[in-house]
Order: structure tokens, then C-alpha cells, then sequence
């Protein structure tokens, strides 16, 4: 098992990734000294993959579990499916010094961070992420949320969880567009912080696409470890951590604009990525030798890169101007220079954003 | 003006309490360094009463003001108004620096200070409260909430204000039993933590009544210095910070027992003070004489501190133990042991509950 620890003083915690390693759960929430009742929260594809086990393992240390699930999918993480987990934790009177756990994909967990962090004014959870997007990213960090009509993520919070448990044999079950769209973060965090993880990521592509739990478990680390030392340097978002947003202000319009179901979100993020490569190239930032090698990681693992040719650029822009990225009107763009590092601009032209969407 | 510093680290911040100052609000905004766009949170009756000169006072010192307003009363505190706001908010697209100005009482400050910690992950707000019990009171410590069928305040977060701005002006015009409401948490601050201020509420309980200037700033000031102080000491509730609680377990037991209809919050927390301090002296934690004073002064200011007699007493300990104040199944007291001086108790039986309620 490997041990990540995420640096926020009294907020710090560990993220484990180890492999077959769900029944192994309860003996560490057991270590947190919570009050002996959690909720699992999941939904039914996962759950019934997974559940038992993680359920056996917690209830084994004296835990009195109840399962609250929610339907699967983007479309449903919204304040209907937050307050329908309100309304079982108040039933079956979980109190503040209980638990959640979050067993699922980044849906799941951005839900249950949320409800944690707004049930009695804030209690624990635990991330069990089971899609690789939620392992790599959204299960670290703290940043909980649901979608609004408006844009995405509009309504979240800020809640670190108590505990992040990656069990890599997940991944196995895991439809492969689902992986691919997990392994668009992991490229970002070649580009944006790690060459290192850019070049595993281009000459060890058949054995990461083959699920080999030795690659999965490095780029699933290495991964993680970025994500640790931003979050520990910033963790409200106040500057650096910005730089985990590269391919997420293109992606999240295009993933607005198509209504969450065209496109997955490390599909749309992917998309994102060579189209900020593109403005950082037209504003002379990065070279072009240097675009198109992230290009072709992007395309070799079987992930768009090119805009969909119906989408309304109009549209777009004006999803952009919503984005909770947005400061005073300014939009905020994290252009690469090289592979492995990145700059935070803001003030760039509506201009230079729709010659970069159109070339 | 009176200034009291609630010192919070980072999050600390200024209650400023004075006699028409509404007008000054919009300078001092503008000293926080936010972006240009800025919502006010109100309600119709306090919003025509003090709208025009608190959007004129933030308007002229160049901020893009947008009002929502939300029924008045207990029963909006809802996730349905909750979302209104954040329909509003985005529709203006108000950004990660913009602030919300809660113009209004307790209901309007809980729900203003909630958006502002769920909006685009948490959001600046100011405090301006327009009823006694807001003032001396919820507008001070960032606890921020809405409620639940199954409970008061079950859903929320703590989220410090950036500033309270107090103006007693606005009590002139507040209903009488909104002001006695008000009034029960002064006579908490005193029994837990003052006896100077009790003793005042005592002798100078015309001058209160009859609203003078100087008796209001008096009872406002020291009763935001005890929570000040006690915030600064314990922001979460882990501790200390319960003692504002007296009064509150039962309290809120009435109040949703009640459907918040029968009785004004400060009402209900009057009833829970004396028949908590009935408790303590049940358990021999405090003489007769003091539980009879603590008595003399609630009802002195025409507050109730007899249980109506139609209560039905399992339905109000059933609420009670789905309180958030509950720990692993076990209900906490806050006892008074003499006036200015009250103990946190855990593991007090049914039978002493019952008996208390029924004395």
C-alpha cells in the first residue's frame, strides 16, 4: 500500500492506493474515533459491485450502516439528490460525529462532500473513489459540489475529507470510456506540474490501457502527489491551485453547452486541453512542436481533442463568462509554456478565445 | 459607534454597532476590497422599511447592486428559498468576489450566510440585522443554516460574515414581541456568562422597554462581546461554544414540536431557559431562589415560562433526541450552577428530562 498524506494542519489526512484493498476499510475508519453511525452513500451500479464489502468491512468494527443511493449520472448531482441524502441521514438520526462514506465515481463524491459539509454544520467523510477520474482528482482536495442549470459546480463548499481509500482493482469493472476519460486528468498533470509523468504517460501506453495494476498504480500516485502538494499550498483556490483548472475552463462550457451528456467529463476536459494549447500557441506562449506532442498523448489514448463541429461558439463564450472561474468579469486561463509547466493569465481577449476555438 | 472585534485568524472581523449608521454601510464595504457587483438579501416588510438607504449608501460608493428578497418568516427557511437565491445570484452572475448584504433578521441571515458559504464555494457576506434577537445574537459567529422537516438549523455550515453593522435605529420599528424575543437571549448571556448584564436587565427594565438608545446600545454590546468572546475561544462548537445553547434543547424541541408557528424562537428559548434551570435544580446543580430570579426576569418582560399545557411531552423528547446537539445518541444540557455561571452536562436521563418538563 502506498501512503499520500495531504498537508492542511488540523485538516491533514492520508490518501491510501493499494490494490484488493476495500475490506481493509473499517479497521482504518475505526482509527478516526467517530460515533457508531455511518452512511454509506453510492449508487446501485456501484454498490452492487462493491457494496457488500465495504459494507462488511465497516459494520465488522462495530459501525451501524445505512445506504443511501443515488441514481448514476452527471445530470443527477443536484440539490434534489443532495436533499433526498439529507432526508435519510435525518431518518435515520445521524448525528455530527457520524460518518459518511463516499463509494463511487466523482458524482458520488462531490455529493456526499457536499451533504457532509452542510449536515449539522459539518461532519466526517471518507472518499472511496471507484472511477479513476475520482481517484485521480476529485476524491483529493476538499472541493465538494453539485451542478446548477446556470454552469457547473455553481454550488459546493470547501470540506476536506477525514480519509481517501483507492483500491486500484476497481478499475477493473470499469467501463473503458470511463478510464479513458480518468486518464485526461492524468495527462494535465504531466502538462501542468510533472514531465516526468508526461513521458510514463507516452511510452508505457499499452500496459496503462491494459490495466496493468503496476502502471495504475504510479500514474495513480504520481498523480495524486501533485494534487497533494497544490492543495497543501492552496487550498481555497486563492492562486496556485488554479493551475489544476488547465482544460477545465473550455471543457466545463463544453460540457454546459452540450447538457453533461455528449461528452464525459475527462472527454471534454481532453478537448479543452489542446484548445488552451492553441491560445497559449497563438499567444505565443508555447511552441507548436510543444502543442502538438500533447496532442498526439491525447489522441493516443483514444480521447477528443478536436471541437465538435456543431457546437455554437456563442454559446460557449457566454457559459464561459458564468464560470465560477470568472473574477470581475476577467476570465482566468492556465496556458502551458512547456510540458511541465504552466502560467495563470487573465485578461485575455474574447478575441484571442475565439481564434484559438476556431483554428 | 461601538466596535467589537470577533478575532477569528484570518477570518476575524468587526461588529460595529451605532444609532443611524445604516447610511454609512456602503464606505465601509468598500474598505474590503470586493469585486464590483453586490447582492442584498432581504425580506418585503424590512425591505421597504430600510432598502433604498442601504442599496443608496452601497450604490454610491460605485457597487452593481442586485436585491432577492425572500418571504418573511421561519417557515421559508428552506432549501427552496435557499435555491431562489442561488437562481438569482448566477442569473446576475455574481463571482467568486462579489459579497451578499443580509438586511434583515435571524431567518434572513441564516439562509444569506448559507448561500454565501455554498455559492461558488464560499462567498463574502455582511451582516446587517434588523431585529434585536439577530442583533445580540445569530448575526454574530457564523453559524449559518436552514431548516428541515425534521428539525431546526439541521442543514448548514459555519461561515464567518466579513461584518456585522448594527443599527438600533431599526428596533424603533420592530413589533413589540419581536423585540421580548429578542430580549430572552440577553437574559441567556446573562444567566451564563454575566452578571453585571443581568443585574441591568433587572433594574432597567423600563428603559429597555420603552426602547432608549442608550439602555439598547448597552444590552447589544455586551451581549456581542460574551459571543465574541466565546467564538473566538471555540469557533466550531467543540466546546465552549455550547453554552450559548442554555435554553436552546428544549427551545427548539417547542418550536419544531410546535411547527415554529405557536411561538417566536426567543418565546421558546424563554420557556427552555426555565425549565432547564428547573433541570439543573432537579439534579441539585442550583438553588431554588436562583431558578426563581431567572423566572422573575423572563416573566418581568412579559416573556412565557410555562410549558403550554397541550404539549405533548413524548413527541418533544423524540425531538430532542434527533437535535443536533445529540452526541452518539446522548442529549447535552447547558445547566446553570448559579447566574453567571452555567456547566455543560452529557448523559442526563429521560426520567430527569420528563420530570423537569412536568414539575
Amino acid at each position: 500500500m502506498e501512503k499520500i498524506r495531504v498537508e492542511l494542519a488540523e485538516r491533514s489526512y492520508d490518501i491510501i492506493i493499494g490494490s484488493t484493498i476495500l475490506d481493509k476499510l473499517g479497521e482504518n475508519l475505526k482509527a478516526l474515533n467517530l460515533s457508531p453511525r455511518a452512511a454509506i452513500v453510492s449508487n446501485p451500479t456501484v454498490f452492487s459491485l462493491y457494496g457488500e464489502r465495504v459494507s462488511g468491512s465497516v459494520k465488522k468494527t462495530g459501525f451501524n450502516v445505512v445506504t443511501v443511493t443515488i441514481p448514476d449520472g452527471e445530470e443527477y448531482k443536484d440539490l434534489l439528490r443532495v436533499k433526498h441524502i439529507y432526508d435519510e441521514l435525518l431518518a435515520h438520526k445521524l448525528d455530527r460525529s457520524s460518518a459518511l462514506i463516499a463509494l463511487g465515481g466523482g458524482v458520488i463524491g462531490d455529493m456526499t462532500g457536499f451533504a457532509a459539509s452542510t449536515y449539522m454544520r459539518g461532519i466526517s467523510y471518507v472518499q472511496v473513489p471507484t472511477t479513476l477520474l475520482a481517484q485521480v482528482d476529485s476524491s483529493v482536495g476538499g472541493k465538494t459540489g453539485m451542478n446548477h442549470s446556470l454552469g457547473k459546480n455553481m454550488i459546493g463548499t470547501f470540506w476536506q475529507p477525514a480519509l481517501v481509500w483507492i483500491d486500484v482493482e476497481t478499475l477493473q469493472t470499469l467501463p473503458k470510456r470511463e478510464v479513458l476519460s480518468g486518464l485526461a486528468e492524468v495527462i494535465k498533470y504531466g502538462v501542468i506540474y510533472d514531465k516526468g509523468l508526461f513521458d510514463f504517460l507516452e511510452t508505457n501506453r499499452d500496459m496503462i490501457l491494459n490495466l496493468d495494476r503496476n502502471a495504475l498504480t504510479h500514474i495513480i500516485k504520481h498523480s495524486c502527489k501533485i494534487k497533494a502538494e497544490v492543495v497543501a499550498k492552496d487550498e481555497r483556490e486563492s492562486g496556485l491551485r488554479a493551475i489544476l483548472n488547465y482544460g477545465h475552463t473550455i471543457g466545463h462550457a463544453i460540457e454546459t453547452v452540450t447538457g453533461y451528456t455528449q461528452f464525459l467529463h475527462g472527454e471534454a476536459v481532453a478537448i479543452g486541453m489542446y484548445r488552451e494549447a492553441v491560445l497559449s500557441h497563438l499567444l505565443g506562449f508555447i511552441t507548436q512542436e510543444q502543442v502538438m506532442r500533447i496532442k498526439a498523448v491525447i489522441d493516443s489514448y483514444g480521447l477528443p481533442s478536436e471541437m465538435p463541429p456543431d457546437l455554437n461558439i456563442d454559446s460557449l463564450l457566454a457559459s464561459m463568462q458564468l464560470d465560477k472561474k470568472t473574477e470581475a468579469g476577467q476570465l482566468k486561463f492556465i496556458l502551458p509554456e512547456k510540458i511541465g509547466a504552466v502560467r495563470i493569465h487573465k485578461g485575455i481577449t474574447e478575441k484571442a478565445i475565439r481564434e484559438s476555438l476556431l483554428t
